[in-house]
């Protein structure tokens, strides 16, 4: 599901996935959250993300950091 | 895991499972609570579910709307 | 990927999943395009499917049906 | 593999397909047998069945519930 | 699907899983009940399982052992 | 798991495996156990099968047939 | 789904499987009616198929070969 | 991805994994923490973990239980 | 399957898989070619390519578009 | 990736891909080698592999046999 | 495939498996070696194993680290 | 499992994921050093790599080139 308010004035757009990993110490919302705040940093267009995996480390018997990893899809430009 | 506990006066119950979207502006488990309070509309029974795929639409660089997919299960009555 | 421009109009919709199997003699797309027509006949706001398996039936050496099952989601009203 | 004689009569027939799970204290078999004597009190057209998954409760030590979930497709009429 | 009724007198309660092959010449179902007869004699709480896989041993053109693979789920105390 | 006794005096042996699947009216074991059967009838060395999928066709609210599809493991000589 | 008119005779049929890749320069759908048509020259029987995998080459930035990889099912004899 | 800091010291450490459900009536996180806790009391060394399966059961048509199964890696003693 | 004639002259090449998604209002073959059409503009070398996943967006009952999403591989310089 | 430099004359050739386990109790490659070697006595043609599954038996705390199972394509003729 | 000659004395033995990871400097073949080795330390009669993933850590543009996981079996005595 | 020890200074770090091809004529282990030792020419902060397949071409009967396809995750800058 879901995308593409903006790219809907491209006829028949290409999107290109990338894969990545946000951590948190918070939550795995902000894991995601991090991990696209980072990716919007360098490409436009981010439409839509799907969740791969999701993991973590421990230290002293709690999760030390939240491990999420995604695929994003972006709508490429012509 | 997980369900029954008021079927548990059916013999040999039978489930039937639906596959459903939530969607929510906040979290994941918002998305799955809304998913399930919308099926409960319409069917009884509800048992379980199980998250079947996370996914969400992206705006300026932001989770717009958390997608959550369920498979939800409930008894048929006979 | 893919959905919903009518339903943008809901705040935190609702999807519902079904899975279809279309048949052609022709092409795996007027498959999809069979199941798809046919679910519509009996259910509004149809979004968007993805193709779960693609199978047919042989007779004399030439696929006689292509056989598509998709998953369909559509949203469900208030 | 496997459906549908009865339906042969239509032409490109398209078929629906639900998730349902039997339960039986006796066997995967019978628990398969129950899950498609539930669906076809209310659906014509039963054509075939894939196990989807094989599970159960335990208790004492001995198995009190096989439950067998199933992907079961029926056609549906024009 | 299934399980907990002993166990519901926990609040929260943490269940662990373990994988086991039984094995048994005469039918999946009897595997399955040796591989859970053989976990109930040192592991309290046994509540369900699920089938990971089927495999077996081949003598003569005949099944010499089915081997069902379970992951079996159980209550830890606290 | 599972196999071999009669081939260890090869050293290093090769196996091959074939996918079949049996049919029956009975069980799923039966059906698991005409597929070794029949191929037995052509293949020498037959060591080992897993179950790769369960289906059946359903005639008037019953199972009609059984369809196990293993894999079929065999050595094959130098 | 699919197959079986004419294997109808035979009570409880055995199949077997074969894995085949079919190539095209025109489309899927040829890439699998190729293959099909390879399978009949030295098989009879042949049931049903179900796709595997699509992949291709690539020159010059089109596609050169579409290659479908399929599973084929076909009715072994007594 | 993740874990190990305090085990760098072991050359070529070996690491143990076990699956556990933790639950809450809370959240995700939640049952992931709470899964973590319970192991940790009686295994030292507790390095990562990865979800397996995130499910729940029903009442009264909201989430009375999150279960969060997950896979958690410690690193063995020589 | 299938890559490389004119990489050969390289020793032990190195490949870059990316993942795409092409769009088209026609068909699932031109949505692939479209994808590998646009990758070709700022990629040499593109070699081969698999089929991940096929969605869509529907429109009046209709496809709007189809959305197949692909890895493509490419032959990196040294 | 990966095949069929002199399988290239042919126009839109046609693959069959077999599964095989290959031994060895040296190296997973050797395991590997010997299947592709024993295959190679009685087929022409072959053109790529993919290991499909890494499995061993042991003896005496050490790995006894490296067994991995490979699919093997070969180019068929017309 | 594989396991077992020394518990063929007990009739329908049930097996356990556990998921380890091995690490080297090494090798993938080192890395399954080192798990087991490990594991035989405090179990007996372990007989297969299979391979679940195989990852690792890079330093310096070299891998540091072999990963690999395992499920390892062995027999339960009585 | 696997990486991280010099990014440890970053907080909530961010990876990135890349997925590629190394090739060898000489084992696996070549293929996945060799794909990674490429990736390092380019991309600074390569943490770990996970397997995700293993093929080659075959050349009279041998392994011509073992092809294996890792992700690599690598630590993004801030």
């Amino acid at each position: 599901m879901s995308e593409t308010s903006d790219i809907k004035t491209m006829k028949d757009p290409v999107y290109k996935l990338i894969e990545i990993t946000g951590t948190s110490e918070t939550s795995m919302e902000d894991a995601v959250e991090r991990a696209i705040k980072r990716a919007h940093k360098t490409i436009k267009n981010l439409c839509w993300f799907q969740v791969v995996e999701t993991r973590g480390n421990i230290e002293k018997g709690k999760v030390h950091h939240w491990q999420v990893t995604l695929k994003i899809g972006f709508a490429v430009e012509d």
